[in-house]
């Protein structure tokens, strides 16, 4: 645990109840208020601190200013069997997010396989916790997000993609594997929490102004100039993933989203599958655990390091974070009292 | 063109006729010698060499030793709904392809979306053939495959994944957007053509016997550690994909197929949307168009480069093999009339 004197260590029954009070007050319904302080306390217990507690400010002036609407939910646009278009207004994303997920499990009940495409929805915090929720009641997830444009297209200096986090998420026993990431190698909060403390990233992570690849994080802040993972690979990924989210939802594209200047009305895509419907279902335990274990088999380049698959981590901070409280900058904890 | 004394220009009906010939001795019937000569011409034609005439004679040996069955095609296994599991029987894997695509898009046209997973299949050669296929046609394709292990895990020495070459592609207009990469940054290929130029590679493409990570491709095809596209994410990626690909269609994962030692039986999946059972249907050529246009109005960083979104120069390069004949290193060309 984290025992620095400007972190605050928040039982999460405690985070929990601040939360729902915020939400309450912020116009949302009592259920609603619960719903969502359970998403931001599970995401802040599970180690996503970035789209947990440290985004809860945020997340609550958007609705204040009008982007969030609380008592907005979804609303079912066209159906064409198992592919289905929503209409997301503005309600607030994570809650828009369950209920994607949930009816696309539906769907896939249906037919083996489902895809939900979500206009004019929010921001859905944490990508990887649909998953989470889908693939513990047996489904493999695929989803992603398009977002406001914050990385530059390969060869260009300025912002004309989003950085779109995809998630893909497998049923692995009771729990499961769970990959959620974004089309940026760095973000700018893990690039801005390097350079606060005057350190180098870990490899090179986009441009200086001049156009030179750097390791510096105050140069790529001060250029806006973040590398696609993969490079040319990442940055036609971005492309391809708004472009579906954009015509599938028949919703905003990421240039539409940064017209706006303020990043809402996003566009999101789910799919979800059944693995009940598969014919070799009752040994699909048993195939993931072996490509796990081979896996784990691997040579770690040194002795202090472990070979993890995504997700893994996940459940060993939470029973920390359970027994000694959820490590919070103490400026951000003291603000969100203030809310 | 290129015009060094070690490259020929070999007109693309000239090609194709050699390799119908070939195929035609080598057991395929005269309908699938001649679809898979179009395959093979079709892919060097559109530039993608590694994957069309330089990967021919590999093709016509695993054809001889056994591992690909010139007479099968793929059998169904199990349907559920939009959701179909094939056995590829282990067939050639680009006609397999080729038909697991035609069968999706039918999925896609009862239900809006489809999924076939296809077991014991072979080397589809370039996936984004398929990627072409479908979205000319109307579809939004979705597809990967698994391969041989050749890339460590994050942290580890030792290849344990696969670079699973994935591939989305989306209709524009009359033609197609369509991207096909590999969860490797670089090929083995093209960083043997690097070191065969003593060149060093454009950024630090693996990590040297010792550790360090390198733009030395001669280091790297020394240490078989070749860096995954977004280092972790990459990594993480290419697992899942693996996964997928082995739990969908119930066939041999990466470890399996590494096991054999020869790289055949491979697992993919394949996923169409037909883009008609949208309610915006009539907007999505505008609605690409709009994204593509400002992906173009990028500033780029200097006057001699160009954004582009990818399969932008496929039409190009054919027009001009077309034109001037499609260019192959002496050697290769020697080796396949040697057949």
């Amino acid at each position: 645990m984290k025992t620095e004197a400007n972190i605050t260590l928040v039982p999460a029954d405690e985070m929990k109840s601040v939360f729902t009070n915020i939400l309450s007050k912020t116009g949302f319904t009592d259920t609603n208020s619960e719903k969502l302080a359970d998403i931001f306390t599970t995401n802040s217990l599970e180690g996503i601190y970035t789209h947990g507690v440290n985004r809860f400010s945020r997340f609550i002036r958007n609705t204040r200013d009008g982007y969030i609407k609380p008592d907005e939910e979804p609303s079912l646009t066209h159906a064409a069997g198992s592919l289905e278009q929503w209409n997301g207004n503005l309600g607030p994303g994570p809650l828009n997010a369950v209920l994607a997920t949930n009816r696309v499990m539906e769907l896939a009940d249906n037919n083996g396989i489902g895809l939900v495409a979500l206009a004019n929805t929010n921001h859905w915090m944490r990508g990887g916790l649909y998953g989470w929720q889908a693939a513990r009641r047996g489904y493999v997830f695929i989803g992603w997000t398009n977002t406001i444009a914050n990385m530059p297209a390969w060869g260009a200096k300025d912002a004309h993609l989003g950085n779109n986090p995809f998630v893909l998420a497998v049923p692995y026993g009771m729990d499961a594997i769970v990959l959620d990431f974004a089309m940026s190698l760095y973000s700018y909060g893990k690039m801005e929490a390097y350079a606060n403390e005057g350190k180098k990233l870990p490899y090179q992570g986009g441009f200086d102004k001049e156009g030179t690849i750097t390791d510096d994080p105050e140069k790529i802040l001060d250029s806006w100039r973040t590398l696609p993972i993969g490079y040319w690979k990442g940055a036609s990924l971005s492309l391809l993933l708004d472009i579906l989210a954009t015509i599938l939802s028949g919703g905003s594209s990421v240039n539409e989203i940064t017209e706006r200047k303020v990043e809402y009305a996003l566009s999101q895509v789910y799919i979800a599958i059944s693995i009940d419907k598969l014919k070799n279902a009752p040994s699909i335990h048993k195939a993931v655990q072996s490509i796990i274990d081979d896996l784990h088999a691997s040579v770690p380049v040194d002795d202090k390091t472990k070979i993890r698959y995504p997700g893994e981590n996940v459940i060993k901070i939470k029973e920390e974070s359970l027994k000694n409280g959820i490590p919070v900058s103490a400026n951000i904890w003291e603000e969100i009292l203030s809310l």
